[in-house]
């Protein structure tokens, strides 16, 4: 069947749907730290950019393996996550000036265990841009970063766009750059809680689970975004799309040895758009049917516990993680 | 495909799935009230409960529409959710004698949203039977029943078997009915949320999501046991199955006009038993993905609410439903 | 003792504590409705306002008497706010033209169930202006006023201060009026959770429990605000001072009958100051300390649901209750 | 004042409330572990049970300290408190026999944040119970003990007292101890979530905040039992009480110097039993009012936290902290 049904916010995943090359203006390189798989995709052609439906800039995809069961993976995948948020964040080189006043930003629901990632994490950041302005001294002696944070809330609770609030809040505060966190949906359910995204694109509107809208991106805040997602769900059609390819695959070899006919009829099959009739067999459902993983309430504190220590290493890069927990009261 | 993957609680899907007669004792009787449709079921004879592997017993289906977004259908979907309870409860005419003791049991993970309609249906459960003990005469006052309720939590976070700790509770406080809340799984998506089964057989092992273990019945507990649940999530083999399907149905009906060839690839195709392979494509996740309505958390508390309006209802039948909630303190 | 010890949030409390008149620009009038009793009192004058360090204005205080355990109180106590909150939203004679834009704000820690009235009240209410913008029709069709909404946070979580994310967004979606909830501080315990403030002077740093900053007003947004709170607390030293106070009253009476010394020691006594004394009896721990009602996690969503029905009644007059419900799916 | 308006289940509150001797059957030993101060009050006689109406046992005390802003000190709570937890447990001599099946019991109202604090411990205990029954190889190859959870739930939710629910599942599952965790009242507000308290009395009824029904001791349950609490409210009477008995010392001081007769007017006032008056002046709120620290919830979480790890330390003896939490999921 065609893939016109595919939704992902993964560019790994998007990528191996599309068929992009090197002089499109794209590349991709692996590597292991620690025991920890990284994946980074950059795209910097105009080509590749239109082929892929996303953004030019660089997608960083950290495999977050045994991290919930195994403490020294966790250990492992929150440095790597870390050193990973903070090379986009503040170069190869980090120097004093290039220490930024950062507003990081929580999306997604709260209420909605499988979107509220966003929300949890932020609630479990050490904020100190008050400390700065209201205890200087403090502020000065223990060598912090002023670091705000948001959580605007969805559409269909505030009336008002999360970026139209990112944007005014960010017009007030003027940070030097801004970190959104959101819920991510993926296609395969072996990435679900176990993958981090980390991008310097922003969040594109129309990308992923489509209920984004305006862009939150450098181009229209004026600061630097970095956008870090897990993926949360896997999108009912996507699931059913995908396992009915990869189940008619291994049906097809076992049934058409021999057997010209089968063969004909399932290139008939290939050439159909699967989609469109999946949808409407899962409709009305296929836009609020979400799989998940059934313990999905501990996954999401989890990757919540996971990402905040990650972003307060890389944002409080002087401070001892015993430090931070002490300060946040955690 | 074979339909080896099914997997559902409700008498209603299982019976799609065979075919069972009259003869096996087996009877299906449909009404509508108050433009509420409702399903009976009854097996009768062994016959039957072999073909579908459910107990002797009665199996009723009520289908709440549009209940959590139309305040009227909610209230003639409590009124009949109700008396179908009563009727199973007291049986058709309900006097003075037949008043029970009732213990209300939730089922089921209390920190997991998909599993927790039981736990959270118990929280607003008006119990009454320490009042009997501690104030006789406010009892006797107010026309109460003796109601008591428990929720035993699941054997991963008490290392204690459901049935183990309802049975020696039952012993202990000796109740003359046993009702059981729990969440149940179904193969439609649209009756997620949609529908409530209620039945006089217990709850019994095996079947649905698989991981219930020993039987709470009346055979077990020595008094009647009716059992009332809600399903909250399609297993998401049971979904892909399903859908695989239905697409197919259709694409072939699209693809095979004037096509003999693909007519025959088809029915090869029919004879085979797709279940191992999604169930492989799937795995390992195929046990713990689960398939849910995005806001499973707003629902949970709406379906919980009204079954414990129901359940009141039928237990405190003296009480206006305002008297109930001003004891609950609700 | 001297009363300097006393925080309260309320004006009905401060005019207790103080003596002011009407030639300083003071009144107060109180009536009763459908059994629901309220007091409207009116600083006008400026010496009014230095004698009760309030700002010129109405406050209206609604009794909720019962209303948690008897659903037609619940009932009178919902009409009696919503008509309260509407005389100061849109003055005596609402018109077309004074149905304006609001801008609803949640102040206070959704973390710390004491101080979590706000955004819990904040998720219940029906936000329409999305609708507006996105649908039209359907929002002409249903009748519905452009309402949004938001919870800044506290500043020991985001490190801005909430004025300075309401100004922000305020600027942005430029509603023409802006209501705030807050959790408020009383003195007296059988206020709690059973009074609701209203008042048209917005919410002044300072008053209260001394941890607002900058204030939310007509004069820093350049809009109407009112500002409704609810006592969730009483302060653990005002708590003790008021005990004590009204303690030696009674110990004086029955002590000094025909005992002059013990008349003089207690005049002694009423000129000391015992706040200081008390305050350092408490420390460190009176500005972490609060006295709340044991099942304040319950009554937190019950004042919350109150406040939002009565919101909703207000914003969206041309809707039956039941319709509210629906359209937020509660 | 007399004081007959105190309220705490601390044993070192009582006794110092009380006076006691050695010849009465009493001793207090103090000792400070690595910078965690314990006392260990033993009551061996009668005549100190009396006076103390406090069962005979020992009752240790731990200071817990800073243990939640200080890693380390939260580190060396958790071991003093798990060894105390031991030693009660096993005795002084832990051998392969001592080892016995223990039945963790959490005592309260999960929905009521001040008193969920054995609720919330349980759930994070490591039960083990059901994989020795169904997967013995696993259970031998880790090494595990027996240990089965169980939260009972409070009589007003389940209409059960929670002894009669633990007596029954005791019966059946047949466990060599019992451990009970609950929230309690401390008189003093430094108490507060800093302290836990051991013994190995069971529970008392009518001792502490005065809503504990039948005992649950070694008498009823037939094997030894360990109750462990940490104080999570203040009650109010109390508070006002000891406030105003301090704060009169104070004033008395100042005030009474060269003034005899307000020496004379005091010594009155001493005589006179203030509990009453505090407690009218209180009324009706007195039962239901408690006073906690502000962060109450985030605090719970902690405490929990911490016995939760000191349990299962003690509890799995085998087993590295990092490999419970693994089993745990957490």
């Amino acid at each position: 069947m065609k893939r016109t049904a595919m939704r992902t916010d993964l560019a790994v995943e998007i990528q191996e749907l599309h068929k992009v090359e090197e002089k499109d203006g794209f590349s991709e390189e692996e590597y292991s730290a620690k025991g920890i798989s990284v994946s980074r995709v950059k795209i910097t052609g105009e080509q590749a950019a239109l082929k892929l439906s996303k953004p030019i800039g660089e997608y960083v995809t950290v495999d977050l393996g045994e991290s919930f069961s195994d403490e020294e993976t966790h250990q492992n995948a929150v440095e790597v996550t870390s050193s990973e948020i903070s090379r986009l964040l503040y170069g190869e080189k980090k120097t004093e000036e290039t220490v930024p006043d950062v507003l990081v930003v929580g999306l997604g629901n709260r209420q909605m265990t499988s979107d509220a990632v966003g929300p949890v994490t932020v609630d479990r950041i050490l904020v100190t841009r008050h400390i700065k302005n209201n205890m200087p001294q403090l502020y000065e002696q223990l060598g912090l970063n002023p670091v705000s944070a948001m959580s605007p809330g969805v559409l269909g609770q505030t009336g008002i766009e999360a970026f139209e609030m990112v944007k005014s809040v960010c017009d007030a505060v003027k940070p030097s750059a801004v970190i959104v966190i959101d819920a991510l949906a993926s296609r395969k359910m072996n990435r679900l809680c176990r993958t981090v995204q980390i991008s310097n694109t922003g969040i594109s509107p129309g990308s992923g689970v489509g209920n984004r809208r305006s862009e939150i991106s450098r181009e229209t805040l004026g600061v630097p975004v970095i956008s870090i997602g897990i993926p949360m769900v896997v999108d009912a059609v996507t699931l059913t799309t995908d396992t009915i390819e990869m189940a008619l695959e291994k049906i097809k070899k076992e049934l058409s040895a021999g057997n010209p006919e089968i063969v004909s009829a399932f290139s008939a099959f290939e050439e159909y758009d699967g989609g469109d009739i999946i949808r409407n067999t899962l409709s009305p459902f296929d836009m609020n049917l979400v799989v998940t993983p059934k313990d999905i309430d501990r996954l999401t504190e989890k990757c919540a516990g996971l990402l905040a220590i990650a972003l307060n290493k890389a944002l409080h890069g002087g401070l001892e993680e015993e430090e931070i927990a002490a300060l946040l009261g955690l």
